[in-house]
């Protein structure tokens, strides 16, 4: 496995390795390595003759009173886990590496970067997009790996490699969760044991409507207020919201029907945890 | 030579000649070919195996109120030039095609988009930077060609393609000039006789200036006014701006040092024209 921190070596790297007719699948993180990020890498693999994994906590994506300083970097337990899943190159670029002095350029998405987490994060996107066309620049990679928990990342990628017309496929890989069924994710290590607990409430109120709207309920309105009734009675939870949108385009649905995301995003003390599941309607 | 108008036939026709190892250089244009268009093309054709030519005339770089519905677009006589000058593929997408239904993605510049012709055409260089990245990602050159008439476009282009990392050499060539003086370009073909005549004035003007600062004026308030002066006595232009500002940042200033640009905008009737000189101060 190669650590690489420079822009151009692993630009000399790929582009050699690209001239062999190599094809590239690539796994961008912040790193906090875990079994959701393992499973990206395990199906990069597969698919990709060289696996390249970024680790980079990007501070454009943070908002002033977030949690930029506080994300988890341990470095270390980060690489021995990616030499243990036989990644070929990790990419560690410094925060000056990836945005010098005098840097100015930003990439601006549309609508679906304004609702769920956009109305509560104002400028992630453009942040997280900005650094993904950099990343994309930088690895020219065949194939992406994205994880199905950042239902609304993938869409606003999605949208932006199209408009931008980068070349590369988009994968989406299953959301990876706990025993009890709470999506894995780097923040989870913020919670308290009795967060961590109450956590589990989330899928459950995501499965119980899923199961609802099997069962012929309809109404997008009285599926909310469900799934935000259970949250409430069943944590300390605070909700900054649950909608029930169309998957592929985020529009929010008034009746369910077609292909529907049921997804929220609530907060444990300072802790803001996402999750989403996913119903076909028939 | 090949006219192709569809992203997709583009992108796998580049993949392919670049798995040979063959080296791509692009040249940009919106059409309306001129001897400057034409020097772009030899450049490129000396330092690449391929060179691809596009002709798009961009809306997104127009404002409501510029010649976007009459700019001239000589399809016939473009792809003659173009077959004569041995351009390998001509790359002549559709405003559909470009921009589908639901377009979204806009790349936003900072500061050097602001100033000069950024002041009088709000969102022109972001139109530019978005149509520029959208086709280096359909192209992928090893080496884009502009022409140093669009000084601000050119520097606007090195911040976009540095700060997201793409990977390709910027090669700029002179601007190319009719036996008077005057700038070549295809709004040109807009003046009438009488404006063509007194157009040559603007280059007689910078030419000027750069005697007196290699005479000894540092003012760059002086030779501003000395440019504005001489440009209103022997024309009847319109002047938009006439800048002195450090060749690579775009910063105006007070007194010349260094590697200065003069640079002006001017508009004869409708037609708004541009043009600028370089001069190394020791």
């Amino acid at each position: 496995m190669r650590v690489i921190k420079s822009i151009q070596s692993l630009q000399r790297l790929i582009q050699k390795a690209k001239r062999s007719g190599e094809s590239i699948g690539f796994v961008p993180t912040m790193g906090a390595l875990h079994q959701g990020h393992q499973s990206l890498i395990r199906c990069c693999r597969r698919e990709n003759k060289i696996t390249v994994l970024s680790i980079f906590v990007n501070p454009q994506q943070f908002g002033p009173h977030e949690d930029f300083l506080r994300y988890p970097r341990p470095g270390r337990l980060d690489k021995m886990l990616a030499e243990k899943e036989k990644v070929d190159i990790i990419f560690t670029p410094t925060e000056k590496t990836m945005y010098p002095d005098g840097y100015q350029t930003t990439v601006i998405v549309g609508d679906r970067a304004q609702g769920m987490c956009g109305r509560f994060r104002p400028g992630h996107f453009q942040g997280v997009a900005t650094v993904v066309i950099k990343l994309l620049h930088i690895v020219m990679p065949d194939r992406l790996y994205l994880g199905e928990k950042d239902a609304q990342q993938v869409a606003v990628l999605r949208q932006v490699v199209r408009d931008l017309n980068f070349p590369v496929t988009i994968r989406v890989c299953p959301t990876v969760r706990e025993k009890d069924g709470l999506a894995m994710s780097s923040r989870n290590r913020y919670l308290s044991a009795i967060e961590r607990n109450e956590a589990a409430v989330l899928y459950h109120a995501l499965q119980e409507a899923r199961f609802h709207i099997r069962q012929g309920m309809r109404n997008a309105g009285t599926i909310l207020r469900r799934i935000r009734s259970r949250i409430q009675r069943q944590s300390s939870a605070t909700i900054d919201y649950i909608v029930c949108v169309d998957r592929a385009t985020l529009k929010p649905l008034v009746t369910v029907h077609g292909k529907v995301m049921l997804a929220l995003a609530v907060r444990f003390g300072r802790t803001r945890l996402i999750d989403n599941i996913l119903v076909n309607v028939p």
